[in-house]
């Protein structure tokens, strides 16, 4: 790869040659990939965009792939950005953009990072690819890798919810359900891994999948005609996506198309902060319970905490926690205003960009984008929960009458 | 709207002013939108498309809205069509693409047609629409409503599945769960409609729904660069998607752009199946029960019978039954070859296209675009069904091993 110099521990400095199947340093710290750009900026103009497939590699170039690589079958990326002015208003801002990224394939933005890791397994010669996953990596490899002929086996916590598994059983995946947390789960997973030498897709060890992810940014900023907003608001679990996403900024800013850097807004669930914690008081992050609905985002033992903070501090970002309560509010008020319909951690970006405003945190000529980070219909269970029940009646108009005037529904006053 | 001449029985052949809010003919017969197509042909060039979004939309000129309608918010179509090499080979064809219409906003193709009823709803002033339906049409409405800041009424049958009540509640819709079967449910709508005067997304009554659901077809010839395939498999219910479908390809011809007609395959499903029956039988169609796990497929009385039927005759069209084990045998093959994760009435094309291949139906050199019409995570408990649950284990290797040797999964022999 011309236009990657080498990967590089973020934590002891240590170079390695950019592989294929990278793991860990040997220190145990992540590894980052360096890219070379001068040379992109030598051969990637923006005009050369106009002519490529809307999908995520339409930014190649800044993609760890070798020229030569064959992609993926399915279209992930170029998910829709929505101008949301009915929300920005009730919010408090002047601009508010939607990044719905639960319309990729397997409706989340993870499959990003498994496009990639399917991408560098072929690399690789690998046939099997494995990973451990609160659900929407796990279904989005499965997805991707099924659709590549690749066989994989997928570890979850009997916790995940049952769209996420119908989907992993669909594609044909091997699926251990771990009795246990995601730690317990990831912990398996390792030394499975170990064990059969199967590729890894362990978006904290495999270094690819951050620059997977961090086609989100380059999607927004060129959405955005590369005018810069001055927050990203996403949720945090794990840290590698809002990892990614800081990553695909920083790439812009280092290659001269955007001039200046959007602060992140790193939101996670009240009951399972460990990231945030770390940030807000500058201490070294330390283990939490995993108290929260929001299942993706459940993460007590992040994986990817250092590069996530580095992303969070490095952009002057902001931290907010979310009550379940307020996932679910976010969830039908992005539902009602945008006809967006968002998972619980799907929607916590925007619950925390919600609960800055509240608090005053947001000022009000703000440009703001919140990304939606996976499809509503992945948890059924608790949009049920944060929506209601609809009106069950017989077929019968008077019956139909008298539960619309129960509950105060007036449809005369309403017709245009 | 200078394109469009009028609005036409399809029974009678009386012709309509083509205003905003269209119902039936006089005589009970839908009407079909008919176009000018010498004018078309002169504003439209198949290069004029390279310039323009990639949504439905984009064929605006072969669309029923005025120049200056606004239009509804949510991206809509341009669904990936992929090449499926390796069921193309295990199904014994030449060519096969699978048209993914789960992707749309809300995860069916319906977002076709409800884009379009929130389009027209708009041109006549609008605030509320209403609408009944098997769950898809729903919660399509639903979504793009809410997206434009309208309002609506839903009535569904209380068999729905929990995916799409969860979407409609999420949207904000009035959910009317009617407790009897489609037929029932469509009556009831019928008569709050007439009462309140909303404006009808009913998809046999308002005669622009399958225009808009006709850009599925635009897209496929567009994606495939205007090379005709052989056929098009699809499912049918209420008859107003394959009749949509039928309706592009045939303006296509119309204005030159393709040199011949694909021939239609349709799906239904065996308990289930008042169309084919008719086209087999050669006779006026009857009702029949609703005995499918297809939800969305699952009519008795179909509603637009008439433009259904034309349509498969009219492309020397094939039709076919399915047993509910062979849509979710589909649904299954679908995810393991292709990545591509359906409903049960979503896979009924390609179950459909299966058996025809089987039954030496269709040639070896054939050419075959099979539609899935809607996300398998609308359903998730017949997914589970179809594909059976994970291997649950405690967070131990030695009994990973266990599991695996019980259930004779041999990693070793599978990795790369």
């Amino acid at each position: 790869m011309r236009h990657v110099i080498c990967a590089r521990c973020v934590k002891c400095g240590r170079a390695y040659d950019a592989v294929p199947d990278l793991t860990n340093c040997a220190c145990g710290g992540i590894l980052d990939i360096i890219y070379d750009y001068d040379y992109i900026k030598s051969v990637l103009h923006k005009e050369d965009l106009a002519d490529r497939p809307y999908d995520m590699w339409r930014y190649r170039e800044l993609l760890p792939v070798e020229p030569d690589t064959l992609l993926p079958p399915l279209r992930v990326g170029w998910s829709p950005l929505y101008e949301a002015e009915r929300l920005a208003k009730q919010l408090g801002v002047r601009k508010l953009w939607i990044k719905d990224d639960g319309l990729n394939p397997t409706a989340s933005l993870k499959d990003r990072a498994s496009a990639m890791a399917v991408a560098k397994a072929t690399e690789a010669g690998a046939e099997v690819i494995a990973c451990s996953s609160t659900g929407n990596a796990a279904s989005s490899l499965a997805g991707n890798a099924a659709a590549a002929g690749l066989r994989t086996y997928i570890f979850v916590p009997s916790r995940a919810p049952k769209g996420k598994l119908a989907q992993l059983m669909s594609f044909g995946a091997t699926v251990i359900s771990v009795q246990g947390s995601y730690e317990d789960t990831f912990e398996l997973s390792r030394q499975a891994i170990a064990r059969w030498g199967w590729y890894n897709r362990n978006a904290a060890i495999n270094p690819y999948l951050s620059e997977g992810k961090k086609t989100v940014g380059l999607e927004i900023l060129e959405q955005l005609h590369w005018e810069v907003p001055d927050y990203i608001a996403i949720s945090v679990g794990d840290g590698c996506t809002i990892a990614g996403l800081w990553k695909g900024l920083k790439d812009l800013y280092a290659i001269g198309w955007i001039d200046r850097l959007p602060r992140l807004i790193a939101v996670q669930a009240a009951g399972c902060c460990p990231i945030n914690r770390a940030v807000e008081e500058n201490a070294p992050w330390r283990p939490m319970e995993e108290n929260t609905l929001a299942d993706s985002i459940a993460v007590g033992v992040p994986r990817n905490p250092d590069k996530a903070i580095a992303a969070i501090r490095g952009s002057r970002g902001l931290t907010v926690e979310v009550t379940d309560e307020e996932i679910l509010t976010a969830q039908k008020l992005l539902g009602t205003s945008c006809g967006v319909f968002g998972e619980p951690a799907g929607v916590t970006g925007t619950a925390g960009l919600k609960k800055l405003c509240q608090q005053g945190r947001i000022p009000a000529e703000a440009t703001v984008v919140s990304v939606v980070t996976g499809n509503g219909l992945k948890d059924v269970a608790n949009a049920i929960r944060a929506s209601g029940e609809p009106i069950s009646v017989p077929a019968d108009l008077g019956q139909l009458l008298e539960a619309f005037a129960q509950r105060g529904i007036a449809p005369e006053a309403q017709s245009g």
